[in-house]
């Protein structure tokens, strides 16, 4: 399950989710997880990035784990699609 | 420098990259790192979600380190991109 310290990372613009980041860490978080699955993955490593560059020069990568779903279409039809978790912790 | 152990990924099809990898540790290397830059980064993954539970079951993911780099274009303007590389080993 995901809590509070979860950002799921879309196709929004990356500046959201580096705001949503951000804000966790300031709010007290010691982790962010950085979760998102297909072409969105290129978007939560922009966010990482992003975060320990820019904004918050403390935080580190801890951990960065990928994986495999199995998603299922509107027709029923079953394709697999990458996943990505980034662990920032400061 | 990339030595022949590295499989650079851009925005060809996946499977590319897929034989790529399989044919590197065929060939006898015990390691193989994946690189890519920016929207391949989600290609990166899927290669390396792809030849692990699919075609080399004995290939673990080692080590996942991300990047930033900048890039000029033909203005000469400079910009940041993300990068990774994931080392796959067995």
């Amino acid at each position: 399950m995901a809590d509070d310290n979860t950002i799921f990372v879309g196709n929004k613009e990356v500046m959201n989710y580096v705001l949503a980041v951000t804000t966790q860490f300031n709010e007290g978080s010691d982790t962010v997880d950085i979760k998102a699955r297909g072409r969105a993955i290129s978007t939560a490593v922009d966010t990482a990035e992003i975060v320990r560059n820019r904004f918050l020069k403390d935080v580190e990568i801890e951990d960065i784990v990928t994986g495999t779903e199995e998603v299922e279409n509107e027709e029923g039809e079953t394709s697999n699609v990458s996943t990505i978790s980034i662990t920032l912790g400061r």
